[in-house]
């Protein structure tokens, strides 16, 4: 029989479903179809999801919700299969998430019954349509296996007893009935959409983390170098300003040829320590003393599974992450797939690298620019096989000691196909590695980066200053399909990025980018002790770049520094802990407001229980005032009633009434209300 | 090698390729493509095509406009292949058209030479430069069979005889040696994308038609039964109107059994001469007498393939063809797939029908009303092959008798995957035939019917009255992807349909929603004589249909009747065959009006040297004025000139000077100006 049904623009479907949409667990996934056929006959329509590891498939009504367009959704439960599943290896390697699809198929009964109504109701008989309806329901009681057939069959035997029109209509229109018919799928006219979708379901924190990048190098004493041991020290510190996430750029040995200098400076003094990021043996660097005035440690072997030894030792780096844990906090890494030219990989694998014809090593280059500390790996390598071995098992060396989240270094310098292959080969094994994707590039390897399997990524909120700019960013990023796959990680600073605000505004700079950061997105994170301690000096005026980076040299940083704004840290991630609305970012909508220096937005949770309206002075050096407009419809607030407001950030209420309020924020305090709505109080 | 290139939304393409879009010869396809890689590599990218029954493929290249996104165009030439190619059978029997694809490669040369060229702009060494660049030059000019390799090698020469650097970078430099260097792809990183799509193309009249509904039955004098003969003397009449398009509802016997009477009355009286469209014996129907007064002519077998007596015989119909053909007038028959229930296929082929449990026909239905002189096919019928040839030589008798246009009824009650197959076999061996698709729907199915291969469709134009339902459905069918694969065509009225419009506005509407649908859309149709005579009277106040209809009654129409909007119609046909503007839909821009009630719109020829601006009141009572403002940046005319423009409707000339221009439309006279611009006069 020709297939009649047509069902088209499955969504979300990224790629055509060559890529997964992205969940985890609690958050549902909504999926829309265009489902239709010829003629006037009537449609059931269902989505079938399961996860993908079992075998069996749930199947739920969709709705019609008009012009041919049908909807259901579905509740993530789990991550993954059962336990006893991925041990004994029966999941796919692939088995992270669920899969799903959508099927319809002419229904019949609902079609006949349809007509039997509307005949019954225009006093027309009904006989001979009482007779042709009968067959589908006998049809579906016969159905072997099938719970709902016993239930069909009872509503069957009473048809068949009934002796007037009228009761056998009665029964006929019974919704009961009717649910129970749309359950089984008309086999002759089912159509099911050709692709099965994924969903990549990962744990929370990929959702919702809040981020603090440390260089370890500057956790010591003065401008002693500090280890593992001192960053411990740290962590009360940083635990208390209400970070989950602490990011360490790469802590292997640094490579010494055409090591940079302070401030990125071509020449090295014998006491520069180098950029972490140009990973290598590290032989014949500065004279290195262990911290008891002992004998220099050496780097076992050096490269990209080895320690610095200045850091301290693998064991000293495990207690670290443990002593993290304690207070909730998880390490993450770097992966920065490239190396210095002392490397050990660059004698024992030439081949993985590019060779220029006068034999020497083609460095990293952006002509005329020249990185000559950095040596890009050549994925193109005709030894790719071993070269990805490689490269895995260094990822699956921190893993197992200990390290859940990777932070990936520019992944845009890598193939597309490499990322796929890693993250899924890494997933297979451990489906709670979270990966970071310090993707500064094009908006368009950006997104392909996120569907080729990377949890989190930079973003350009960097650059997003103005209302306009940062409204337009945000519904793209939440209201398009990149809100499918893309989880972005908002960083106002990074150790590269010191933005022009922060170099003209100073400290109410600092406050007003950390509240956006921290309230518009629910992954954001900050390069410290630069950021809560103001660190607002460039290394050339007009350019981003830090002067005296801690990238280049060590530290000694006064956390205590008066002006800093380590309390509001604390205040802004204890608001984002304790209120849901904040945990997600595809759920802001945004709110008028009469000044083009302050926006203002709600977030509410799932559930409508949360609703939090931020509005943050875009102005760092004068005071601004808006009238803004309180969705109240929205908030379930009617038109009249008086309601509270209450600032979570300074504890002060206020009392609003209507649609149309005022605010007034002044940079110099606070240029930002983080207003709870207690509604009914 | 891993590939690493990505290429992605290619478009147009419909529904993921599995359509084709539409194009006439001479008319351009613009393919655009995100294309990028990881890293900084440059890539070269280029659109492939080729008229699908021919072997070679065309190559040319796509620019980078921007953001990863790349196109190309070319002009559709021909229709098809070679006409020996498709007498030989060599072509595939859906060989209509063309086929294209994109692919892209990461380009070496133009990689190598940028950083040549910054590097030697900052005085660096560039010798090691020099020489790793040879390798690609030298590859590409050993390629067999490559006519630009000739080229290439010419420079290799000359470069190798270089003595300078600075000679050496001159010659790579050239501009020439780039074009041809990215002619040849570099097969290692060579990505195709992986479907080829393809483009429909269809004969001129596809996309520029004016169309006339007539019933032959109602062409005779007085009341008498019109005959094709009558049809003829019609014809200068018709084509003095300016029309290229007659379109005849069925001229086919029609059933007796359950004949409707005037205005659709089941009461048929004896001398009722039914619904075309009820397809059937006409045994025992209403005595019939030839016009010559002799004995009643009996259609041989009935059905879809004969003559309706009283209009004459076969013979009648192609010397009726014949003639119009002579006045540059085509006929568009009626394929209405349905019977009347005295059709010879229900005894023939019982099992296309549908039987209910008593043993009666399946006639149609929209419960509770009943149709019940018409019988659907059951296209899920077992015998579904034998139906679909049957139904296909129909179509096959009438293109023999002379027919190459249909215009087919209530397509939308047919399965898609018919009219798929349908259309394509019928194209296979007549490429020139043209499918209107009356499909009045719900919008999906509509478009669906268009993507199934309709070359036109009825549209929901009959129910856009105001400034914004004009613009915005306007905007969907030019500025979406619809603009790809629907022609819309645009019907005032039909003999189902009398808006509302007309019952209350009369004459003025019929003037103004006639401009409407003939300078929107190409592509246009009345249903006369009820049209250009300003029949304004419903059966029902409030409803659409017509009183005393020649659906269903012999009309005898006063064709010179006072008031009349003939001239009118001759004169706006007139203007749409002498200005290219109006030949194409897509090429529409709306202009801002500070009226509501006026809409004014530019239309361009693709060449620009045909400019039009028309602007009708949509008020069809008052006078109305507005400031129209005219895009002079996209006329080319400098602001501050003044320029003449004028009215193809009245002959009338203005002078006007800037953007901002007044115009005054009273539809009391004509409540619109057609304005032709006279740029520079």
């Amino acid at each position: 029989m020709e297939k009649r049904i047509i069902i088209e623009k499955v969504k979300p479907e990224i790629n055509e479903g060559l890529f997964p949409v992205k969940r985890i667990v609690g958050e549902k996934l909504k999926v829309v179809s265009h489902i239709y056929c010829d003629g006037h006959d009537l449609i059931s329509a269902q989505l079938a999801y399961k996860i993908k590891s079992e075998k069996k498939w749930n199947f739920i009504s969709m709705s019609h919700r008009g012009n041919d367009e049908w909807e259901a959704e579905f509740v993530i439960e789990k991550e993954q299969g059962s336990a006893e599943c991925r041990i004994k290896g029966l999941c796919p390697s692939d088995g992270q998430g669920y899969v799903y699809f959508v099927r319809a198929w002419i229904d019949n009964f609902k079609t006949h019954k349809r007509a039997l109504a509307k005949k019954a109701e225009a006093g027309q008989d009904i006989s001979v349509e009482m007779d042709m309806i009968l067959p589908f329901i006998k049809n579906k009681s016969l159905a072997k296996g099938n719970k709902e057939a016993v239930e069909i069959k009872k509503f069957l035997d009473s048809l068949i007893l009934a002796e007037t029109d009228k009761e056998k209509l009665r029964i006929i229109l019974n919704p009961k009935l009717s649910i129970l018919m749309s359950i089984c799928p008309e086999t002759d006219s089912l159509v099911k959409y050709p692709k099965i979708l994924e969903v990549l379901v990962e744990r929370k924190r990929a959702a919702f983390s809040s981020w603090y990048e440390m260089f370890p190098r500057s956790c010591g004493e003065g401008k002693k170098h500090g280890t593992f041991k001192d960053c411990e020290k740290l962590l009360p510190y940083i635990s208390d300003m209400g970070f989950d996430v602490i990011y360490l750029p790469p802590i292997h040995p640094i490579g010494v040829s055409n090591r940079k200098g302070k401030n990125n400076s071509v020449v090295c003094r014998p006491s520069d320590p180098g950029s972490p990021w140009a990973i290598g043996l590290a032989r014949g660097g500065p004279a290195r003393r262990s911290s008891s005035g002992g004998p220099a440690r050496r780097s076992s072997s050096g490269g990209h599974k080895s320690v610095h030894p200045e850091l301290g030792n693998l064991a000293d780096f495990k207690n670290f992450v443990k002593a993290a844990k304690k207070f909730g906090i998880e390490i993450a890494l770097d992966l920065a797939y490239q190396c210095s030219p002392d490397h050990p990989y660059i004698k024992e694998h030439p081949d993985w690298f590019k060779w220029r014809s006068d034999k020497t090593i083609q460095y990293a280059e952006n002509p005329p620019k020249k990185y000559e500390d950095i040596v890009p790996i050549n994925f193109d390598t005709k030894d790719s096989k071993a070269l990805r071995a490689e490269l895995k098992s260094v990822a699956d060396f921190w893993i197992k000691a200990g390290i859940k989240i990777f932070r990936v270094d520019n992944p845009h310098t890598k193939p597309f196909g490499f990322w796929k292959w890693l993250i899924k080969e890494i997933r297979s094994k451990n489906p709670d590695v979270i990966f970071l994707a310090e993707a500064f590039t094009k908006p368009k390897p950006m997104y392909m980066l996120a569907k080729a399997g990377f949890t989190q990524s930079y973003t350009y909120f960097t650059w997003r200053n103005t209302k306009k700019e940062i409204t337009d960013y945000m519904e793209e990023l939440t209201k398009t399909e990149a809100a499918e796959f893309f989880r972005p990680n908002f960083w106002p600073n990074t150790p590269d990025i010191l933005s022009e605000t922060f170099q003209k505004n100073g400290r109410p700079a600092f406050v007003n980018r950390f509240i956006l950061a921290a309230t518009l997105s629910s992954n954001y994170g900050i390069y410290g002790p630069a950021y809560e301690l103001c660190a607002d000096k460039p290394l050339v005026e007009g350019k981003e770049e830090y002067l005296d980076s801690d990238k280049y040299e060590i530290k000694d940083w006064d956390r205590n520094k008066e002006g800093n704004i380590s309390d509001l840290i604390k205040r802004v991630n204890l608001i984002r802990k304790e209120n849901t609305a904040f945990q997600k970012t595809g759920n802001i909508e945004f709110i008028e407001t009469d000044n083009e220096m302050i926006i203002a937005y709600l977030k509410m949770s799932e559930d409508k229980k949360n609703s939090i309206i931020t509005a943050v002075n875009l102005d760092c050096v004068f005071k601004q005032s808006a009238w803004i407009n309180v969705p109240l419809e929205k908030l379930g607030i009617e038109y009249g009633i008086i309601y509270t407001v209450k600032d979570l950030l300074t504890g002060a209420e206020y009392r609003w009434n209507s649609s149309r309020n005022y605010v007034e924020l002044d940079p110099q305090a606070i240029g930002a209300h983080i207003l709870s709505l207690k509604i009914g109080i």
